[in-house]
């Protein structure tokens, strides 16, 4: 988690919400994203969303069964499905999202036994940093606004 | 959603089941992509959301409110939320997921007063030719194997 969250800083440098994810393969990181939505004008390039890409392309598979993700703030519907369909084994996030989150705060998607995959999770890992690290963000938004 | 049916046939020829999405910005289709999940060896390769992808990428936005799009099966869980993150407009589809179907069967992840942004939904547009497309495809491929 302290990897992702220092991922999760580099996109404060382009205007991004500071989210970042890594993909696992055991102990070995093979992907590092971080939140590109505003530098790329693109409304799928969260975290998560990116690092699952890049795992998929590095494994030559789109099957992610035997790794985890790592990702600093509650996945959204669209990056719980994501997972779901890359099938990761496990998933770590550090703070929870009470307006959007899909693991465990408005739906908990991962855990869906009518879904064909269920991905475990672990919340709350070093969420006080992780939550500080988006309360200082939108904070130094709103001096500048 | 017959252009989108068209397009869904074009998965078919490297092994991709045939689901097809476009976007529209009033009556013009800016993007227009079909499932390419094999293909690319790529988890979040569905239809709607390399089309989502494309439409944001000409539009020059990631908020594509003022936009609308169709697709021949129902979306899962991930495309779900790419159109909420998207801010699209008006979702039509074809044939109901019952197995992994968010904006009406499992989930109606579009309708959700909690999440920043509902989109309209018209479901079973052209369902029965949608659904004969996927079934023909399933069969074709169960008598290969």
């Amino acid at each position: 988690m302290k990897a992702a969250l220092e991922e999760a800083r580099l996109a404060i440098s382009h205007g991004d919400v500071p989210i970042g994810a890594l993909v696992l393969d055991g102990n070995a990181v093979i992907a590092s994203r971080h939140n590109e939505r505003e530098l790329r004008n693109d409304p799928t390039a969260h975290a998560e969303l990116l690092a699952l890409r890049d795992a998929a392309n590095a494994a030559g598979t789109w099957r992610l069964d035997q790794m985890d993700l790592v990702v600093t703030l509650e996945p959204c519907p669209m990056c719980a499905g994501a997972l779901i369909s890359a099938r990761i084994r496990h998933l770590f996030y550090g703070a929870s999202d009470p307006k959007a989150g899909a693991c465990g705060s408005l739906y908990n998607l991962c855990a869906d036994p009518r879904l064909n995959h269920q991905t475990a999770v672990t919340a709350a890992v070093l969420a006080d940093r992780a939550g500080s690290l988006l309360k200082d963000f939108f904070a130094m938004r709103r001096r500048r606004v």
